[in-house]
């Protein structure tokens, strides 16, 4: 099953410090799901007063509950096998909406960052040729050469609004911008938290989830990553719901690293 | 179980026109679930093209997706007893983060309405006195205080933000200010649709619902109504994800009643 | 120098109520400014405690100040004969910025509906290949041919970003987005508020002005009403600086109306 | 007249790079204005292919056009004496708004940072029972013990609206709040951008000012300065007005400094 499958090597580390007693939530592990075979993977912290998983959202992927005071440093190693089917999205049609599972009906809503029920009107006008994989497929490329890839000019309250007059952004922003017209146009989208190889520079790295023809589809539109080579951590409606290490209070980071590289 | 339970009788009546072939999603009938007991439902539909039912958010009551070209028009009616264990608020301590169960992680979280990542400081400020069930009280009463119920002040668009400044607007906008509060206060908080007793003029209504003490408990900011005379219809993280009729397309509404009475 | 000048017959008439006393701000008399003149105009006002003019902005037009309590009624009428340069936009060259004089710096600034400091990167993707008069030209269009003239869908708060996406609302919201993409665009512009023949439905009307080659010139992004056929009352950043009426304290609007024919 | 006048000693000093011929805005030098003298300014700027003056907004200080490409430095020196009438706010009455002279009216409307048209209900809330200077003292103390001054929180997206949530911010933001809660009141406010002594850390600092009684007033809600230790260099109706440095191209920073010493 897992014989020509593109395998990543995954190396993360975390290092903070909490001055009071505080509870963190954790979700960095490549998720044990269908799609991929998650082989060796060792997750080691520094003592804490409480470990607890539960479940990830859509039950994909688990985040891990912690409670300590001070120093918090997180080693986590893994290997994945990738094999995820991915194929040519622009001959997949959408599921029209009243076919849709259950389940799928809260990646139509709009989420704090993307504020898709503003966007109909535009899509309309920019992509009303289009449905399917096919509109999907032009939306990404629109945001891949409209869009620039740049650190610092987003912060932890722009939305998929500001990021679509901005032209600008990371691999959130992109993801926003995306996972917004997609709603939009009724087609329903999901922000996946991944490790990728390919990502420049080396980070955690963010990608929307389209669901076509019945499944959920991979679609990076910073054009960096390839859907075959990206290892699943968690998904969410949009990055409010798949951060990587949430603190509830104060917190300082020492130092944090991602190593994604082919195995 | 329901011997001196409070009784509801409930009819909602929509009537709207679709000129084109449409996907429509509605969501207004009274819950199956432990709390309330639903005797004697119907729901009246003209004809429909496509009818199927699904799965609300957290398992809470049902979506119907609906197709039609033309003239809708939807008459429910049941009688609801509740059972709903409410008791007093302002004892009950709130659930360490690090102990939450994973299916109430992502009401903790912002959502398109309730940013409550930018209230952190001020509840701290403003309730850091108090915990648990006392501060979503005190928060309670510091709303239905300071703001006013009118109709046609808010939009679409209003959030938390606005509304917390604007101070007025429908028992939508209170719902998202409490929620916000709560969940920057690391305290879960949803938005219920319910049918209620005391709601004037009469409508649908939205109520916040906090999770304290391992349950969660209905609180209305608006002061309209009792948690023991509402029925739960569905839940969401804000109203994005509860309205009652939802359209992919164009659509125009000719009349629409709701009437709660004591059964 | 009126001889073949359009000329243009107004008559406006407001009709509000005020419980308590209140101060209110008026602006609706055409300005006597060279670009048009102003004959046989008259203001008949109900009796009010207070009334006072001052220079409106730019000292185009006036404002007037009123106190009173009751009902207001006020009808204007005038003639005014319009002898505006109008001409060809698209050949006039932008003023550089740093020739631009000191009091039309403002019009480079965002202000409240027109956060133009967030469009910098789009107005460069998308009309960076053109210049001056012929980029306002190509704004203008591309605005009057994406957007929907729609009453009901934009408020007090919608901004030119929200109208950007959203691609419908009323002449204030046309007017907006072209002054954001202009001042984006390094081009001095700002709001004019006017009386124009073919105004559909017949109403105040909004339109951008920019400055290009040393003077100001009048486009309309709804395509309703011609430079030339317009009566200026005043000028400001945006809306925010032009209402015909704004009342420091409630307010009921009971009538108003505005008509504009060829005199 | 500048007998016990405190002395400021003014030290500005700007390095930046400018990879394309570029216009750059400058503002940073105190006003010539009857409120303050100043005596022995000096500055000196690398070459640049253009240099004009233009006044400022309410004729209160100048901006300097630029046009250049490669390295600017702009060294600024000065000592300025300042006899500030400054008195207790706290006894003078508001001027009631039909009385505003007309060069006060943009203060009473809001702007790109300060969306006090949304505010109106919180003020009569919360400070109601107060009027004219004692209510701005009163928002003044609010402000200056709610919020907290921190770096790194706000960026040149934040607006009032924001900032009233969270709580903290720098002096910008601080201003951007005291003045939005003084138009909400009916109380013209403006930005003013200064030198000050006592800011820590040193830097240019933003201060409201605030017309009361027929005249400007300054209030600083950092509690920082003292209206008779500073300098004006110009205003307007929020940041976006007085940026010390505006770039109409690429900019890079390499470093600013700025000193303020008693003199």
């Amino acid at each position: 099953m897992t014989g020509n499958a593109p395998k990543l090597a995954i190396e993360a580390a975390l290092d903070y410090d909490f001055a009071e007693p505080t509870d963190v939530l954790l979700q960095l592990e490549a998720a044990f799901i269908p799609e991929q075979t998650v082989e060796a993977a060792h997750i080691d912290l520094s003592p804490v007063e409480h470990f607890a998983r539960v479940l990830g959202q859509d039950t994909i992927g688990e985040r891990i509950w912690l409670r300590l005071q001070g120093r918090l440093t997180v080693r986590y190693t893994a290997t994945v096998a990738v094999h995820r089917i991915c194929g040519e999205l622009a001959a997949l049609p959408a599921v029209p909406p009243h076919l849709l599972p259950g389940e799928a009906v809260q990646y139509m809503l709009p989420s704090r960052y993307c504020p898709s029920d503003q966007f109909a009107n535009l899509v309309d006008a920019e992509f009303g040729a289009l449905a399917g994989g096919a509109r999907v497929m032009a939306m990404r490329d629109w945001v891949q050469s409209q869009f620039t890839y740049r650190s610092g000019t987003s912060t932890a309250t722009t939305t998929a609004l500001d990021s679509f007059v901005q032209r600008e952004g990371v691999c959130r922003d992109f993801a926003h911008v995306l996972i917004t017209l997609a709603r939009a146009s009724a087609i329903p989208a999901r922000f996946a938290s991944v490790y990728a190889l390919g990502v420049e520079p080396q980070d955690f790295h963010a990608v929307p989830e389209v669901f076509l023809d019945g499944a959920w589809y991979l679609v990076d539109p910073t054009g960096m990553a390839k859907a075959e080579e990206m290892a699943k951590i968690g998904v969410g409606r949009d990055a409010a719901d798949v951060s990587f290490l949430t603190s509830y209070g104060w917190a300082q980071m020492n130092s944090q690293s991602v190593r994604v590289s082919a195995a």
